[in-house]
């Protein structure tokens, strides 16, 4: 098997830099448009055999060295008593925003096995489709990102409602917070479970939070889920975005590997992390949207940060976006395995 | 005169810390809801006797430290060949966005002093209506930030064309922004002519850059509006927000007052921009949103990390969200004279 991946996740050393990108199954690719164009995004998520075929897409078409589930941030909020569904142009709409007490006391609880049996079957048909080619990355989102989704009804620009909820109520704000840690912590384990050979725990919209705010309402909550993934023995990557002022935080919230965006030069961040981590990311996704020698001479910077010290897993800072050129995306995988 | 405000910025001893809060004139106040009603955002900017009576309401509404003038950061787009509406909803929205050579070449000069003359007029009604109660503030976008609305048509989460002609097109990108940085260079000292006492350059979108990209794509032309302001006399404050990796180039492109959002301690920040300017900020807006005991006591910490040192100007760290209560930013503004 390569195992790149997984042994970068625990600084071992590489022959080359591992590399693999978020989003990386997405609508920048034609093959993954041409399913769009007949099924909805959940119903993608629902039937394992689409789930997995758009999860092998950009492991047959790039030089990736590990495939990504195709699922969303959001599943988990159905079963919890919190539907949603996606609106084009909009993303995701939350019918009813969770917003008082009353909205959080009646969230339920769920056995992932049951309601998100569809997720873990396709994880068991990937590990067999793969037949270790690469490993396979299991994925959830942090309490605070999916309580933004939840309070906000939807994608926001300050977050105005979650926030208010956080500093108005912090009590309700911490039981909001401990059903989903609950809930995506035994989410996670059944995905190990079902043969998830990695995590990473996406906390994409924890930027908002100021590092004193971070570590009141966000960091005890991700802790836990961290913890119930650490305990399965499968490497955690923990992943946000503008955390430049969170990073050692989000070290002590947990995770083996720390994502971390372009705001902050590599070897900056992964000197405040700790060489005890590993690191991954930490190139610019719109880079991907100019020219070949600048995409190139920022993947040359980032490799040139990360100085080859094991543990660095070569990814963009965000996940790619729709109008990529998928031969750009080749080219920056490419890139990476023969400078890296 | 109340000149707190001035003498914060030059870094000179006051007697109570200065505060003032920016979007201070918006919707979160009844009676500027009340002009809403009857007119349009970009009427009561094209208004001298509207505009001055909406950037009067704060100021005798509450007990701030300067008035700023009310206006829009897009207004020089329209004169530069760039028209722009707002829309319910939406925001601002550019009828044709700039995403050529062609476009970029296309951009007009103009003369501030004839476009732009309302505004030059609003500022001497308001120097007549304060009669020196408080100084008054005028205000331009920086480069990035105004490049970026012509770019995208509006506002934006992921800059994306914004940043595809920044590294696909670099020579068109600075024409465009040597065009823009021209335009509010001219239009600011012209606000200072018509008797603005302060200028503020807002780069609130510039987070978005690493602090490579920043230093080769926005520095040079920060600098060249804020090189135009020095030259006046008047004190300069040069704001951003998700600047945390950005502190030390956005000193370095200019600025008497730095403006910090709450991501960064107000100490760390100050630490690594120097004390030899002075720093605005850095309370997250949304705090007004929660309890007053909260707010204050987030009000004391920004308080508590300034030290007491000349050259702090307490502000928010973003401006006043519209469902924010008058009685809490009232009570903010009491708090900071009682307590700084």
């Amino acid at each position: 098997m390569n195992d790149r991946f997984l042994r970068a996740c625990r600084r071992e050393p590489v022959d080359r830099t591992p590399v693999w990108f978020m989003r990386q199954a997405g609508r920048y690719m034609p093959e993954y448009r041409a399913i769009r164009e007949r099924h909805s995004l959940l119903d993608i998520c629902r039937q394992p055999e689409l789930a997995a075929e758009v999860t092998l897409q950009p492991v047959e078409r790039l030089d990736v060295d590990a495939a990504i589930l195709f699922s969303d941030l959001l599943l988990p909020l159905e079963p919890l008593g919190i539907p949603f569904d996606f609106v084009k142009g909009e993303g995701p709409v939350i019918h009813e925003p969770v917003r008082t007490a009353d909205d959080i006391a009646r969230l339920r609880t769920f056995e992932p096995r049951e309601s998100l049996g569809h997720v873990l079957a396709t994880i068991r048909l990937l590990r067999v489709e793969l037949s270790d080619r690469v490993p396979l990355i299991g994925f959830g989102g942090a309490p605070f990102t999916l309580a933004s989704y939840a309070v906000e009804g939807g994608p926001s620009s300050h977050y105005s409602r979650t926030k208010a909820l956080m500093y108005g109520e912090p009590d309700s704000w911490h039981r909001l917070c401990e059903s989903l840690s609950a809930a995506v912590a035994d989410y996670l384990v059944a995905q190990v479970e079902a043969g998830a050979q990695a995590i990473q725990v996406f906390d994409s919209w924890v930027g908002a939070l100021s590092p004193g705010d971070y570590r009141e309402f966000a960091l005890p909550h991700t802790r836990r889920v961290l913890d119930a993934v650490a305990a399965t023995g499968v490497p955690a990557l923990h992943f946000g975005t503008g955390t430049a002022t969170l990073l050692e935080a989000m070290a002590e919230a947990g995770g083996d590997v720390i994502g971390v965006d372009w705001r902050v030069p590599l070897d900056d961040a992964w000197a405040r992390i700790g060489t005890g981590r590993a690191v991954q990311g930490n190139l610019d996704p719109t880079l991907l949207l100019g020219r070949v020698d600048r995409l190139l001479a920022g993947a040359q910077d980032v490799l040139r940060r990360a100085g080859g010290q094991p543990g660095h897993i070569f990814n963009l800072g965000h996940g790619i976006l729709p109008e990529t050129p998928v031969s750009h995306v080749r080219t920056l995988a490419r890139f990476v395995h023969q400078y890296g």
